[in-house]
Order: structure tokens, then sequence, then C-alpha cells
């Protein structure tokens, strides 16, 4: 008898010679990054932010569509667009990566979405906060997480779901976190969550929950697919893990030159140059950046721009180099106040999630 | 002694048992197709149209940028987007999809960018008729070809060059061909050409050049390498082969139910329902679209929608379908005006070009 447990195979890690299936193409050609040259934007226009959508990109009529705060609260609330739109107005810039960004060049290499270093973006996101509603409806003593439920439906891994994700009590209630219906001063478009998402500044993209429709507050600890089992740091399928939260810090470089068609090699003429790209953490301000230019062999500090935002947002680094002719491998470290930094050998789990393994850029100069 | 030769490797073929490579990966990760469940839409959202991008996205600023017509022309000309603004403003609804669309299915498979199925979008387009201008500027009458130039520059098979395509002149004077400053309403957006491009409805997407800046008239046939070398049909690598340029006809099925994540496999309850999809063809109307659920073993006719825009946009088809227990490959396939149809065994040419070759959606419907 067919059943949904049909369409789904376990997780699984591909084998040491094991090239790109045609699965995880097809999520690639879905959920495109950023093309890496559009960090030369401050803000990232629509298109070029990165996007990770688990299932369908629903179809939601902004004008039915509603919000309903639910569970462990004393008095359950229901808000149409208009009534949030009328509440207090926040912009906040705020750098998106997913959690499995660089997941693609780990070997071994985990199943999932392909990502190699682009999936992140940062957008002004524009909405009301979200804990004084929460303060509104009265949230129970014994309150532990907050569950946010998207109106995309799916299955993964044999579990049929719609998108759902908790927070805890703690880290909803901070005053960062929004409940957006802007981007880029523009109505939110399908594929980013229209007409309403969740933005958790510093955390990774699945804690931003699209296309949102309930906000449910538990008294125990959530035990859904996302929570439970899909966003864990993992050793192996049979480690219990521990949840994928903040946004380790990365610094990536805006690729110097142009490039070659088929392989990205980048070619650069000699002379002086300025290398540059952002940097950014979930745990605290980006504190320096090194930047390499023999692929992590040495290293050079980094001129750090100013923030822009209000800290949850990348910053510009720059760094002034004389390109001689040869073959070059650009990378950056960042370093954020919390003393985390960036490593040059591969970090592993069996997700792939969480992974900030320095960038690699090739750059040939030509002599002249 | 390092030159930018050394950045690129020969057109290749992959091996039978080649899997997607890591070039490959990076360019999906760049150029995205639609989501199929886009195909909902009548006119495409930002973002979630195709891209095909050979080098990078260029910085373009719109308030600096001219165009110049030059070549063998009475008078040439040089004009910015004020004075393009100016002149006569036309909107038309035009489909564009990528000349390797269906590449990555292909066996064996072209290395390039790697489509499936997805390589398409319908935008509405708003500029300025191109016709009118050639002939303001006085075509010589010996004209041959019209070239168009990019402000994008890269490398390709050891060809330092600016993107450019050249049409014969009589395509050129096609009044549908529009020198285009906004897309669906707004002005174009980096990724798609920013600040001015070329819409040649009809045509694959590698002849609508993107940040255009030159329009070329020449005497001799064109021999840049776009149009010489690249997007051709050939047999074998020795083949000169001849040029891609319209659609071939294609319907695309968007895929009913829901997904899993991993395999993209479609859940579908039992039960009656509507199957639906666009089609569209550069070769002349649709005139009729058939559906398969059994992977092309047996065809039943679909419903066309009237056309929306002015016969350059897909149409929309539909049929109604008592979805039973099982497993399900549903397929679609259009036939236009000019007779042209869908092949169900591949079409293979080694560029992987103008392949439409039908799609196979896999669906399962459950036992309830």
């Amino acid at each position: 008898m067919t059943t949904v447990d049909d369409v789904s195979r376990p997780s699984r890690v591909a084998g040491p010679d094991e090239a790109i299936s045609v699965e995880e193409l097809q999520l690639a050609a879905r959920n495109h990054g950023i093309p890496l040259e559009a960090l030369r934007y401050d803000v990232t226009p629509a298109g070029l932010h990165y996007l990770l959508i688990h299932y369908d990109i629903p179809d939601v009529d902004p004008d039915a569509h509603t919000l309903t705060v639910s569970g462990a609260v004393a008095r359950p609330l229901r808000l149409d667009l208009a009534a949030l739109r009328a509440r207090p107005r926040v912009t906040r810039q705020v750098t998106l990566e997913c959690a499995g960004n660089g997941r693609a060049l780990l070997h071994p290499r985990p199943v999932s979405q392909p990502w190699l270093v682009e999936a992140v973006g940062n957008a002004e996101w524009t909405g009301t906060p979200l804990a004084p509603l929460l303060r509104e409806a009265g949230l129970s003593d014994d309150a532990v997480d907050v569950v946010f439920t998207g109106a995309d439906h799916g299955v993964e891994r044999g579990v049929e779901q719609d998108y759902q994700r908790a927070l805890p009590v703690a880290d909803a209630l901070r005053e960062e976190v929004l409940l957006a219906y802007e981007m880029n001063g523009a109505p939110l478009l399908p594929q980013h969550g229209a007409p309403l998402r969740l933005i958790v500044p510093g955390w990774y993209g699945m804690a931003h929950v699209k296309w949102l429709r309930d906000v449910h507050v538990t008294t125990e600890p959530f035990e859904g697919y996302q929570n439970a089992v899909a966003y864990r740091l993992r050793a192996d399928a049979d480690d219990p893990g521990v949840p994928v939260t903040r946004i380790e810090p990365r610094a990536l470089v805006r690729p110097p030159g142009f490039p070659d068609f088929m392989s990205r090699t980048r070619v650069l003429r000699p002379g002086p140059c300025t290398v540059d790209g952002r940097a950014w953490s979930g745990y605290g301000p980006v504190t320096s950046v090194e930047v390499t230019f023999d692929g992590g062999g040495s290293w050079v500090p980094a001129s750090l721009d100013e923030s822009t935002g209000d800290g949850w947002g990348w910053r510009r680094w720059s760094v002034a180099w004389t390109a001689k002719p040869g073959r070059w491998v650009l990378g950056a470290r960042a370093t954020d106040a919390s003393g985390r930094s960036q490593p040059v050998e591969q970090p592993w789990n069996r997700g792939g999630f969480a992974n900030n393994l320095v960038q690699r850029v090739a750059v040939v100069v030509p002599a002249e």
C-alpha cells in the first residue's frame, strides 16, 4: 500500500567518492545563494538574498491572513496584517545565514541542500516587535517554549508537517525579535515569507519562520521535527546532539577581478588593488578580520568599516593588496567579541551545520 | 608563465557514470531556476524568475550609463536613460527560457550550467522599441548583423570577452524587440540587467543581452564567441553546427500536492483535483497541450486559457484528474502553431541546448 513514508529516505552522508546527486541538484536549482559579487551591496537587493525553502512557497492571501497567539497565555490573540501594521514599527538590518552554509564542501558530505559558501544575505526587515505582543497575551509563568508555525507544508524523513520551529521563551522575548512584513522597504516577496515572517537577529535562518500564521506558547519543551530531529549538531546518527542556534562568525571575500564562466576562477590584473568583503557573527560584534592570500599559510589584518544598522548586520572589511603574477588562494577569517573565530581545518557534524570553514577563492594574476 | 588561458578548460561531456561536479554546483548556486510552484503566478514575481549570468553582475551606475548605436549607420547615436525613457514606451509580457534548460537531465550530460527543467520565467518588460532607433540611426544598405554588447566581462574557454551577441538585421528590426528598463513595473534589478537590457520575444535567453551598453551594426556576419562558438547546436566537437535561436515549445506541470524536502517527490491526497501548468513556444502560439499521468504511456488533452499579453507570454493549461492511490509520473507536451511539439525520447546535442524533453513529476497518492 502506498503511504507518505514512500517519498522519504533516511538522512545520510555521501560516500567518499560520491559526487553531487540529482536530488541535491534539485534543491540547488530552487534555493539559491547570493552571487558573491553582490557582497558589494550594503543591503542585499531583492532576488539576490539567499533562499532556503523546505517545501513549496505557499500561496497565502495577505488580506485573509491572520496571526494567532495561543497556548499558555492568559489572553489568546488573533491579528490581521492591518492590526500588525498599526502596532509600533521597527526597521532593523539583519544578516541571515543558512545553518547548512558550507555543507557541500565537507568531506564526507552530508546529503541535503548543497551549499558552498553563499547562503547569506543582509536585508532591512521592517515589522513590529514580538515581545510586547507576548506580554499583552499574558505569558503563563510556567511557559517554556514559543512555537512558530508557518503556512508551508511538506514531508521530511517520513514526517508530514507544517514547518514549525520553537524558541526558548527567553529568546522569544528578546527585544530585537520582529514580526516582519517588509523587506528592503517593500512588502515581503512570496519566497521571503509573505505576508509575515519571524526575524530572530543573530540566529541561523531556520529560526526565522516564514509565512508565519501561529505563535503557540508551551509549558513543555517543544519536540517537533525541526527542533528535535533536523537542526542539531550530531557526531553521528545515534548522537542526540545539541540544538543549532546562533550564527558562528564568518567573513567572505568579494572575489576580485573577473571570472571564468565554468570554473569561476578569478582573473585579476597585476598591481595595487583593494580586496574587500563582509563579516558577521550571531554571538557578538565582529572585532577583527584577517585575510590570507596563500590559502591560510599567512594572514594580514583587514580594516573594518563601521557597522551599519544596530549591530545585527554584516560589516564591510577591506585590505590593500599588490597583486603579483601567479596563482593565489584568498580567504578571510572573522573573530567576534565572544572570542569565536573561524577554522582553517573543517569542523564536521552529521548534518553539516554551523560550519564556518574559511572560504577559498582561486585567483590567477596573469603576467602582463 | 601564468596567463588568462590558465583559468579555462575545454568544453566537455560528462562520462557515463560522472555525477554533478563542484564546478557545476557553483553555477547552480548562483543561477537559480523558477521554483515550480511559482508557475501559479501569471507574471513571475521578482526573485523567482530564472537567472543565467555568465560572468559577474556588473556594477553599473544608471545615472552615468549610456547606450551607443555605432557601426554601419549614417548617424551614430548616444542616449542616456532619460533619453530612452522619453521615447515611446511599450510593456510586453514575454516568457524567457535559458537555451540550456534541461541540460543536466541529458545522457551523457554536457558540462555547463546544470539546469533540470526550471530555467524559465514570464515577466512584464517595459522599454522602448529598438527598430525605430535603428531607423533613426540610418542603417546601411549592406548591414548584416546587429551586435549587442553588455557591461559584463569574463573568460570562457580561454576567450576573454565582454558578453556580446548578434542578431541578424531582420530579427533586430522586428517590432517586438525592446530596449527594456523596467521589469514587472519596477526598474530592472541588478541581476536582470539594470539599467538596460535587450528583450527579443520568442528567442532563448542568450539573445536578451543584459547591462546593454552598445548596439553595433556590421556589414559582415558577427563571429564573436557567443554566436560562433557557444550557442550552437552541434552533434560533436568538430561539427560547426547551427545557431540556437528561437524557443522550442515546452509545457511544464505545476507539481500538485506537497513535496518531500529531499526527493521533491509529491504527495497528493486521493480524489478529484485540477492539474495545471504553463506552456510556451518561440515559434508561434501554443495550440494544444496534452498531459500524461503514466510517464508518457498515454495522453489526455488539456484546456488552454486565453493568452495573457500579446502572444509572447506563456499560456496556462489545466486538466481535471481523479487521483487514485499509487505512484504516478506526470508530464505535459505542448504543440505550437508551427507544428512543433515535444519529444518523450531525449534530443541531444553537444551543448545541451534547446532540449524540450517532456518533464517527469513523480507523484505519490497515498491510500487513505
